[in-house]
C-alpha cells in the first residue's frame, strides 16, 4: 500500500482554502454568502448577520517578549472587526476562545481582558460567549465575531467592476516596519540585556503593530456620505495579495500608482535604515487593517476631500492583468505574495 | 514595587468565567443572553440567534496517537452543535480556525475536513468561514457554531422549578470509560509496539469518546411531543459539574437517585476492571455530550415512556442542597468537581 503525502505549502493558505470551499457547498437557505469573503453573510430578516473568524497564536502571530497582553487582547477583537467593517457593517457581539498554560497569573489574563474590554467599548461590541482551557504550550485566543449591516448596504469583494476607482485609507507598511523594529530591538535585548531598547522614534509604527484599528470611523463616514463602495476588503495580508483578491473575485484587472500608495514617513525612513524598498513593504507588508474599495466614479466627488482616504488606482477590463506604474511609469506586474503560513 | 501574582488554579475555570463576565456588561440592544450558558442570545426578529464556541487543542483535549483525524473534525463539530441543542436550538452554520504545523500532510487536513463535513451533513450545517494558519506545536481547532431558536422556545439553564422532573438523555460515564481504555492501550503499545490494542469489546465507550453525537433527535423529538423544557444543559463535564450549573442559575436545590442514573453495562463492567465506582464515572466522567433537562411533572405523560430518556430525580426549593440518594437510601451531597483545566 502506497501513502501518499502531499506538503501544505504546495497549496499554501489559499490554496487550502479554495480547496476546502471546493468541498462545502451550501445547503442552508439561511446561508446567504460562505467561505471566501471577509465574512460570511447569514440570513436574518432585513438586516443581514455577518460572521468572521480569527485565530492569534503566540510565537506565530505574537511574540509576547515585546508584545503587552493588553494590546493583544485589544488586537484580537480589532482585526475581528475589522473584517466586518470590510463587509459595511457594524460589529455587535464577540464570542472568545483562550487556551492558556499556567505561566500565566491572573494578574496576566487580566490584563489580557483589559484589552478586550477596551477595544469592546471602543467598537461597542458584547463579549457574549466563549471558552477557556489550557493550553500544553503557548497561548492561543481565537475570536469570532458577529455583525450586521442592511442585506442591500453589504459590500462584498465581488461588485468591482472596470474604471471603478481604487480607494485605500490611513497608510500602508507601518505594521510590518514597527514588527521589524520590534525584531530587531529584541535581538539587541537578547544579546545585551542592559541596552534599553531605542523605539522612541519609532512609536507611530510600532504602535501600528501592537495596537491596530479597525477602520469603523471610515465606514460611518462612508454612509454618511452616502458613499457605497463598490467592493472592499481589509488589509490584512498585504495590498497586492487584496488587490488580487478583489480582482479575482470581481472579475476584472487592477492598476494602481506607485506614487498614489500612501505610506508614512517614519514608514518610509525606517524601510530605507533596514534597506527595503518602501513601496514593497507596503505592497506586501501585512496586518495595517486599513480598507481597500473601490468606487463607482460617479461618487468620486462625495470623498475626494477626505484626508484619509487615497486614490491610488482604478480597475479595468483585463482581468489577467494586475499592474503597478511605478514613479518612472515603468509598468510592472503585481505579485500576490501575501503571507504563506506553511513554508 | 510589589507585583502579585495569583494562580489561575485558585479560581478555576469557572471561577475565571464569572470573573469575565462580571467585567462585562451587555451594551448592544441585540444582545439577549451573554455569557453563561450554553450559547449566547442574539436578537434576530421572530427567530433568536444563539453562538456558541468551542476549541480543542491537542494534547489537551485529544491525542493523535489515538484519534483519529476524520473523528476529530466529526467531534469538534458535534460538540459545538450539541451547544445550540442545550438551547432547543437547531445549528445552521459554523466557522471553524485551524492551526496546523507542517508536520501534517495535505492529505491529513482532507481526513479532518471529510470529518468536518460528515457532522455539517449530519446536523444540517454550513461551514461559513474560517482561518487557517501555522503552529509551533500542536494542531488547534476552534469551532463556532450559529444556531436559531423561536424566541419563546428557547431553553436556558435558569428556567428549573422546585418539583420538576431532571431528565437526562443516553447513558453517562461512557467517553470517560472510554478515553480510560484508549489511554491503557496507549500505555501497553508504548512498551511494546508488537502487542495489537485490545479495544474490541470496548468498541461502545471508546467509540462514545472518539466519536460523541450532538443528541439533535432529542431536542426533535421534544417538539414533535409539545414538551418544552423548562431547563437545560449539554453534559460535557460531567453530570454533577452540569447539575450544580442548572441548581444555581435556576435558585433551586437538586436531587437525584443513584439507581436511576443511567449507565451501560459495557461502562459498568469497565469501570469495576479499572477498580472505579461506576456512579464516579457518570457523575464526574464528562464528555457525554448527552441532555440534562427539567420538565414540568405536568408533561411527564409526555415523554414517560421515551426509551432513551431516563427520569433521574427532581428540583427542590432548597437551593443549597444537592444530594444524590444512594442504593442504599443514604443521602450524599453532591461535589462539583468538573475538569479543573488550570491544575
Amino acid at each position: 500500500m502506497s501513502e501518499n503525502r502531499t506538503e501544505l505549502s504546495q497549496l499554501g493558505e489559499f490554496g487550502l482554502i479554495e480547496r476546502i470551499n471546493s468541498k462545502f457547498p451550501i445547503s442552508n437557505a439561511t446561508t446567504l454568502t460562505g467561505i471566501g469573503d471577509d465574512a460570511a453573510v447569514i440570513d436574518s430578516g432585513d438586516e443581514s448577520l455577518l460572521v468572521s473568524t480569527d485565530m492569534l497564536l503566540e510565537g506565530i502571530h505574537f511574540d509576547l517578549s515585546y508584545m503587552p497582553l493588553q494590546h493583544l487582547g485589544y488586537k484580537a477583537v480589532a482585526v475581528n472587526v475589522s473584517d466586518i467593517a470590510a463587509m459595511n457593517g457594524r460589529a455587535g457581539q464577540i464570542v472568545i476562545s483562550l487556551a492558556i498554560s499556567n505561566r500565566f497569573s491572573l494578574e496576566a489574563i487580566d490584563a489580557l481582558f483589559e484589552g478586550v474590554h477596551a477595544a469592546c467599548k471602543n467598537y461597542n461590541v458584547d463579549l457574549v460567549g466563549g471558552d477557556t482551557s489550557s493550553s500544553a504550550a503557548g497561548l492561543v485566543i481565537s475570536v469570532t465575531v458577529l455583525g450586521r449591516a442592511p442585506k442591500d448596504k453589504i459590500v462584498r469583494r465581488s461588485g468591482a467592476k472596470a474604471n471603478d476607482i481604487l480607494c485605500v485609507t490611513g497608510d500602508l507598511g507601518a505594521a510590518y516596519m514597527g514588527l521589524q523594529v520590534l525584531e530587531r530591538e529584541k535581538q539587541v535585548f537578547l544579546s545585551n540585556p542592559e541596552m534599553q531598547p531605542d523605539i522612541e522614534k519609532y512609536e507611530y509604527i510600532v504602535g501600528r503593530q501592537l495596537k491596530p484599528e479597525a477602520r469603523m470611523d471610515i465606514i460611518h463616514e462612508l454612509r454618511d456620505k452616502s458613499c457605497l463602495p463598490t467592493a472592499m476588503i481589509d488589509i490584512s495580508d498585504g495590498l497586492a495579495s487584496e488587490l488580487f483578491h478583489l480582482g479575482k473575485q470581481s472579475n476584472v484587472g487592477v492598476k494602481i500608482f506607485e506614487d498614489k500608495v500612501p505610506i508614512d514617513h517614519t514608514t518610509f525612513e525606517t524601510a530605507i535604515e533596514f534597506k527595503l524598498d518602501p513601496i514593497t513593504c507596503a505592497l506586501h507588508g501585512g496586518e495595517d487593517y486599513e480598507l481597500l474599495f473601490t468606487i463607482n466614479p460617479a461618487d468620486y466627488d462625495k470623498i475626494k476631500n477626505h484626508p484619509d482616504i487615497h486614490f491610488i488606482g482604478h480597475m479595468h477590463n483585463d482581468a489577467s492583468q494586475h499592474v503597478l506604474i511605478t514613479k518612472q511609469q515603468t509598468v510592472v506586474p503585481l505579485q500576490a505574495q501575501g503571507w504563506n503560513h506553511f513554508k
